[in-house]
């Protein structure tokens, strides 16, 4: 039985892209490709720093991934402008359709968990107004590892009482998806293009602009775990979706 | 002392773009495409099947990276075309000046350490011929792990006896410096495209080609760790650096 549906942050309830008219205010005309390496770099880090067992919190991965940027792409940045640039990532956009889906949920617990750091996600939420929405907001940084380490996925059943089969965990990042599916959770993804889709992107640029590049890398399911249990192409869908899986007869395990 | 000098395989003595007369021919237009995508799930399939828990071995990877990127792309390969393009990675070209550079470090040990499955290294070191000028090809496979977790620079030791601070670690890879790093090692970083030829690069292209947003992604040093002790341009260099090297007066510790 589902007793809580469980958010990822970043790209699932909060759009990574909202960060582009900030940079591409600082230098413009470079704002979608400081966009697109910023976030894939980030994500990097975050796997690199938990791998080698030296985890710092997001905050700092995430100034690591922007300072690698800017360097690469020749920008210059001074403090305040780098920091202006930083803190877009604790005023992400939350997608169109999210508080309406929360609201729509029914008596299910609702809560994040995600790779940001607790000052991080305080300010993301806080800022967006989901907060009212939310019943709990779990940081990986207590266990000092990022997802997909199973050990962040254990926050749930450690902080809620939540086992994974009694959970939806709720993404869009096909690793965090392949993570969370390797627990025991069961998952849905929010598929927000479809193959059919990007791939007519991909056929119509020649080259793919770096925003169309980043949706090659990124918003597919990936092929190195367990794909989700559902697929989902927003938010808007997820209220439906469970409400089915209670209808659902219990599976045999 | 340096007694060692290891090398990373794939984008070091190797190089991962040789892929690409293959995949053109495959799906003519797509090649670079389909190469650069596939090198950056490779790297990310191998990060996340560590992260997880779930070692598989390099060859599965590679071949879970393509099934992606072909997917992705929409192209369809039969079983045999699948196979022959991820055969490739076992007949990769080693880089012009691999066989002179190896051939010019004097008396010291020479090691391969890599995240290739022990298969994959035999393969691909014997089709280059640099098989006979190497004492030593460590797969990160016996530790079921990928770098740059540390147990997997722990070879070395375990298989050569040959103790960090006594080795010269040659990589191309980013991840691969900061991880070597994070373990003892010194490390010369391979800087095969400079910043300002990058940057020129991503000014003169609008938007970049693939091939170039690879570069932007992967050649340039990471900011999420140590930087390398010392850079070259190409593995010509190399024999210079470690001449140099072994002048050096011993450093306090």
């Amino acid at each position: 039985m589902i007793r809580a549906i469980v958010f990822d942050a970043y790209g699932t309830l909060f759009d990574v892209q909202s960060v582009a008219d900030v940079t591409d205010a600082a230098f413009p005309g470079h704002g979608s490709t400081i966009t697109q390496i910023w976030r894939l770099k980030q994500l990097e880090y975050s796997w690199l720093h938990a791998l080698m067992g030296r985890y710092v919190d997001f905050w700092q991965v995430t100034q690591e991934a922007l300072t690698y940027t800017l360097g690469t792409l020749g920008l210059t940045a001074d403090a305040r402008l780098f920091d202006e640039i930083a803190e877009t990532y604790n005023r992400l956009t939350p997608f169109p359709d999210a508080a309406a889906a929360l609201d729509a949920l029914g008596d299910y617990k609702r809560a994040i968990l995600s790779n940001g750091s607790p000052d991080m996600l305080a300010a993301v939420v806080g800022h967006s107004g989901l907060d009212t929405r939310l019943d709990a907001i779990l940081s990986v940084h207590s266990k000092r590892v990022f997802k997909p380490d199973p050990r962040a996925y254990g926050l749930l059943e450690d902080q809620l009482g939540v086992r994974p089969e009694e959970a939806l965990f709720v993404s869009s990042n096909g690793f965090d998806v392949c993570g969370a599916k390797s627990v025991g959770f069961r998952v849905a993804r929010i598929a927000r293009i479809s193959p059919d889709a990007l791939r007519q992107a991909l056929q119509s640029e020649s080259p793919p602009t770096p925003a169309t590049v980043f949706k090659a890398l990124r918003s597919q399911q990936e092929t190195c775990g367990a794909p989700a249990d559902a697929e989902i192409s927003s938010l808007a869908e997820l209220p439906a979706l469970v409400r089915a899986l209670a209808d659902e007869p219990a599976r045999a395990s």
